[in-house]
């Protein structure tokens, strides 16, 4: 059998993944509008403050690749009959709600006692926008809105889907996920890591809550264990090569492409993939990666994982 | 009938608030200890890093009047079978949970970009002991693992109840709750406002925890429509007192018996109830809202409200 008809049916290069992209994203784009909003919420005589919404628009609308929401959608299809319109939903939901957890992480990270950065994403950071105080309860607001978009009053999504999902983004947010891994970094500037001290730093930092975002979609539905433990494996595997292939970047791409400073991370003293193996066995590390989240795949016997391969392909091919 | 017939059975001053509330306090204590900790969580590899914890434990153990708490459990108490262990179970974890929200709104709120505290409760506040980016860390972190606490994956509170306590949180914490209280109050300092925009500032900035420390007490047991909407009406009577009586020890109490600088509104010519209706009626309205908390108690026909009725009068009679 020649390599041409070996694999008749999924070739990876058919799945179009920048259309199937653009349908989500717009779908994203509209339902964060929608749902950071100043109106009261169901059951509250008034809503939330203009100036605060106001900033927390800001720092999530109009921006950013939207990596995690696209990981919920995608795991989401993979797992779950499109007939189930409620599944559906509630995956939309959480796509929103890790994006807004992605999103209060980056106004907090920016702020002058963190990274300290005055532009993101080519605007100006939320704090040199609005004022540090009014950053920092924008992204305490925008994290408690997050769990507030899990737990709709109207009935549309199960009570113990609900529970399910809102555990699952508090621990890939919390102390033993994005948060700690935030922490871990602070304290490792100038410090010299192993390389299993580094990965433990991203696999909380970034990692955490890119599988997440896998789990989340995941449990959407209601798969069986062989499935999940093929979509963690997955998700893990991704969530580190995200985080090679931004060191690599920061070597290898030019600060116009990028959208950011490059070099900045050696610059900073912190810690990096290249730093610690070099270029070359960084690049072939993030190649293995790529490897393994696609062969979770495959031991997953899930049929429709189109999007979930073109967005690790993303991951690791990604120029900027 | 004389006036002391009238009330044979239940005069507040029968019920014993200092020994009912050390035996949770103490229980409060010990289930904080336990749940804020660096150990793996359920199905993870690894736990939080140490450090984080640290500041984490630092911002939240021995210290503060527990008020949240303490109102969870009585409401349980009031709304719940005793013999419901399950139920219990559910109430702690909330109890818990919603102290860590206000903790981590003490941290941020401390901060110098926000009020500038360098004490709390007699100690140096969390940014002073372990560097501002530690601070904003390990409120975003508590946050977060107030979510953890009510979604455990043991099976030991029953989604359902996770999903309704989640959503009950979530929302008194966010933009329509206490962080979009605080922006308002932000946004006041040195501003005119009537009696209704100071209102609806406080029930948002401390009425609505407070009162959602009332609904999700009640939410872990399934109580009825009337006793529901009689205990939003009591969190949302002792939620305002709380803040007029805070705003009148501003004025009439001494540094060390409030714990806190006395004056600190009026020298940040802060909008208060004082300076608003000055002191008289600012006391008569406070009498007025622990009048309507008691009168919706009796409304609820709950049997058991002692505690809460004790809880009332100490929020309104308290001397710091």
């Amino acid at each position: 059998m020649s390599a041409v008809t070996a694999f008749p049916e999924t070739p990876v290069a058919a799945f179009n993944l920048d259309a199937w992209s653009r349908v989500r994203l717009a779908q994203v784009e509209q339902a964060l509008g929608r749902w950071v909003t100043a109106e009261a919420p169901q059951g509250l005589d008034h809503g939330a403050p203009a100036a605060l919404v106001e900033a927390m628009r800001y720092a999530v609308l109009d921006g950013g690749k939207r990596l995690r929401p696209l990981l919920v959608l995608a795991t989401h299809e993979a797992v779950c009959d499109p007939a189930d319109t409620g599944a559906a939903h509630a995956a939309m939901r959480a796509a929103c709600a890790v994006e807004l957890i992605h999103a209060y992480s980056l106004v907090h990270d920016d702020m002058p006692c963190m990274d300290n950065d005055v532009l993101r994403r080519g605007k100006p950071t939320v704090h040199v926008q609005f004022g540090e105080a009014s950053a920092l309860l924008a992204g305490d607001a925008l994290q408690a809105l997050a769990f507030e978009l899990l737990t709709p009053l109207d009935g549309s999504v199960p009570e113990a889907t609900q529970a399910r999902l809102c555990g699952l983004l508090a621990r890939a947010a919390g102390s033993a996920g994005m948060a700690g891994g935030q922490a871990i970094d602070l304290a490792s500037v100038g410090l010299p890591l192993t390389e299993r001290q580094l990965r433990e730093m991203h696999e909380l930092k970034t990692g955490a809550l890119l599988q997440g975002s896998v789990m989340m979609g995941a449990r959407c539905g209601t798969p069986g264990a062989r499935v999940l433990e093929a979509l963690e494996s997955y998700g893990s595997a991704i969530g580190l090569a995200f985080q090679v292939v931004d060191d690599i970047l920061d070597v290898t791409a030019d600060s116009a492409t990028l959208g950011k400073t490059a070099g900045k991370d050696a610059s900073n003293d912190k810690p990096t993939y290249v730093s610690l193996m070099g270029l070359p066995a960084s690049q072939a590390y993030a190649r293995r990666l790529l490897d393994q989240a696609l062969t979770a795949l495959d031991r997953s016997g899930l049929p429709h994982t189109q999007a979930l391969r073109a967005l690790a392909d993303m991951v690791v091919n990604r120029v900027c």
